[in-house]
């Protein structure tokens, strides 16, 4: 294929992705309730341009909740160190990421993130175009060969701080000691 | 003072409970957006009756926060071993009631719960009525003798784990192990 008949096809994918990136920005700073109009202004594109990727705002929620599925495990993986082949691995990463090392997980997880901004619902939007993920991320965990009780503990743990960074019940010196401390219980050796 | 002339002052009181329970469960169930109608008439008042107590909606809703701070502490507090005299005692109450043991903060914390459904003001809402309330819990954590990385660590855990309660990605199993870890973290002898 010459460079010619590719653009197109590049310059749909590259619109699709501009949309959603605007859809996560909008929503983050307005709430699920914001029009449709609002996202195509914040991607640069005509509504009808947007809706020629996204027919309805279900397409367009059901893409955004899968982008987000998605970059969250890259996000993860990206803070597993390679090199470490120890048990515990993966929830270390998991921690780093989740404690303040993704700035995108921070910001997705935070009291004013995207999920809270998509309230009670944010769950069954992810559910509904992922049924599997918490097996998934259960799976993931269970493997990591870290002591049952401890590998949950830990995650839970990098869960709440995530909600909590920002706000006043998180400090800083609460979140180096805590995140130190998790870091620590998953270096203990499994019986 | 004889009882009739009492009585008039217990009937408010009364009334008053009764419209803040029933804001509670409305809110729950329906979202932050629910009609003060809808909550008089859960509540079995008039809605003249309610805004004699609540003249307006930000009054209800400051109240409403006000008996949940109330409650979150009363409740933690009722989960704390009076017998037990060891550091982490506060901590351990702390990881009881978010856990399962108090049915209120389980519901409360839920990922459909009323902090969720008053979403990403929650905390907003919260400051406003108590601006005290983080540095009160970050005090009584701080002060219950444990390390700190560690108590931070646990409550933290505690917290991610009442969020997912009720969902796909804390299993019974993973709460069971979890609980039992954050108890066994909170026996370590601090250094």
């Amino acid at each position: 294929m010459s460079t010619t008949e590719r653009r197109p096809i590049r310059d749909r994918a590259r619109t699709r992705r501009a949309v959603l990136d605007a859809a996560e920005r909008v929503v983050t700073q307005h709430g699920a309730n914001v029009s449709l109009a609002a996202i195509a202004q914040e991607a640069g594109v005509t509504k009808s341009g947007l809706m020629h990727h996204f027919p309805s705002r279900e397409d367009l929620f059901a893409a955004l909740v899968e982008q987000v599925i998605t970059r969250f495990w890259a996000e993860v993986n990206a803070h597993v160190d390679p090199a470490d082949d120890r048990p515990g691995a993966f929830t270390r990463g998991y921690v780093r990421a989740l404690t303040g090392d993704s700035a995108y997980l921070a910001e997705l997880n935070s009291a004013t993130g995207l999920l809270a901004q998509l309230g009670v619902d944010s769950m069954e939007h992810v559910l509904a175009v992922d049924p599997e993920d918490p097996a998934r991320w259960n799976r993931a965990f269970a493997a990591d060969g870290l002591p049952p009780g401890r590998v949950w503990a830990v995650r839970y743990a990098a869960e709440g701080i995530a909600i909590g960074i920002g706000t006043a019940y998180v400090t800083h010196e609460q979140l180096r000691l805590a995140r130190a401390e998790l870091l620590a219980l998953t270096e203990t050796a499994p019986e």
